[in-house]
């Protein structure tokens, strides 16, 4: 069967989670960004008022008659079906959480550069984004990469991935994640990656899987931009205080 | 085996979704924040160096040697236990994905009141939560409670649960925030609920629940205060426009 993925064009985003998942497997699967009118056909079917389970907003992903909202969720769904999870309970609920919270971090990212919310420009909110993203750099960065971190350093199995011996969704997502923050924040975020060497060389490992690095090479990897999540305002950069 | 609840004291916060859960099905647990130095064992908890999956932050659940963090991670693991959940995996995912926005709606009700980040006081944000109240109420609260409304008029079965014909664990967590949503916004939440009556009648059924209700008016049910996720400051809130 194969996969439809219904996110917005031109951005990266939250479906970017569920593409890299996508690509790892090998899936089959259709991009509906990259269709003809993508973005209507989007809108048409959260429209549709035949849908029993109709998702909140985009990605959502279709499978068969399976509609399936949230990112987290999706990558729960997709891990399982195509090897980027656990057999193990334990394991997938731990996966899930360190999902929700890389989740968490993404939300705060948009919100350094609209904290008062996506219906403003960024430039009806400047100071009040400086604000927010010095915090965000100074306490919020540190600490949920300290998290990651002290996650894959605890890890008791080799490898260096999040959970187990092998790579999981939670890994291609967390490498997203350090991709986003390089782009919006690579001041901070530099200065963040020489203190976590953990993160430095999860980056590093999934970025030279194979069908990881075709795809980053190819045209389906939309660049970032600034209509994302992950913005570059070089006025909310800055260098970790000494 | 007894479940412990880990949560600060004194606030419902995020951790009032899980007492929902394990009031509601009669569980066995003890709630850390209610003994003595709750606080301190929680932070202890946190600090400890032998725990190979430590949770990023509370509210976290404890089962034996499992640890569970994240709200929404949290309910789908004990509505399976509980009898508040659902057999059929899709099922299961529409439950997590309703969960997962209500996560959503929580996170934005909070961002009302302290839209430049939890490290400063309201007082040092106020201008700038008016801003942010204002759209919260007029676009956001419309946009969420509406999809509740609509995914409770789509339910194919009966009763006026949000999935399947009996309460799951995402009616309770819908009822709580519409509780909250009530005390932080009264006059705007008032007025979006009488044009969404399906969501007003799940509150009243859930709160009318045999084991809620009693939970309810126990001395166990912290009441909404100005420390919690849901504020009420009159300033913030504000009747819908006609």
């Amino acid at each position: 069967m194969t996969y439809e993925l219904y996110y917005w064009s031109g951005i990266q985003g939250r479906g970017e989670f569920v593409r890299l998942v996508l690509e790892d497997a090998g899936a089959d699967y259709v991009d509906i960004a990259l269709q003809p009118n993508g973005d209507e056909r989007l809108m048409a079917f959260l429209d549709r008022e035949d849908l029993l389970r109709p998702p909140f907003a985009p990605p959502f992903l279709r499978d068969g008659d399976l509609v399936i909202g949230q990112t987290a969720a999706i990558l729960a769904y997709l891990g399982d079906r195509l090897g980027l999870s656990s057999k193990s309970e334990a394991d997938r609920l731990w996966l899930h959480q360190i999902q929700l919270t890389i989740g968490d971090v993404v939300g705060e990212a948009h919100d350094a550069h609209h904290p008062l919310g996506a219906h403003l420009y960024y430039e009806d909110q400047k100071p009040e984004a400086a604000r927010r993203a010095k915090a965000f750099r100074q306490e919020r960065i540190p600490k949920f990469l300290g998290w990651f971190e002290r996650v894959l350093s605890r890890n008791p199995h080799g490898g260096g991935y999040l959970v187990g011996s092998g790579a999981t969704y939670a890994d291609l997502s967390l490498f997203q994640l350090v991709e986003g923050l390089l782009y919006a924040f690579p001041k901070a975020t530099k200065d963040f990656l020489a203190e976590a060497p953990r993160v430095a060389a999860l980056r590093e490992t999934i970025s030279a899987r194979q069908r990881i690095h075709a795809y980053l090479a190819s045209g389906r990897r939309i660049p970032f931009n600034q209509q994302g999540i992950f913005r570059h305002y070089a006025e909310l950069d800055g260098r970790r205080p000494s």
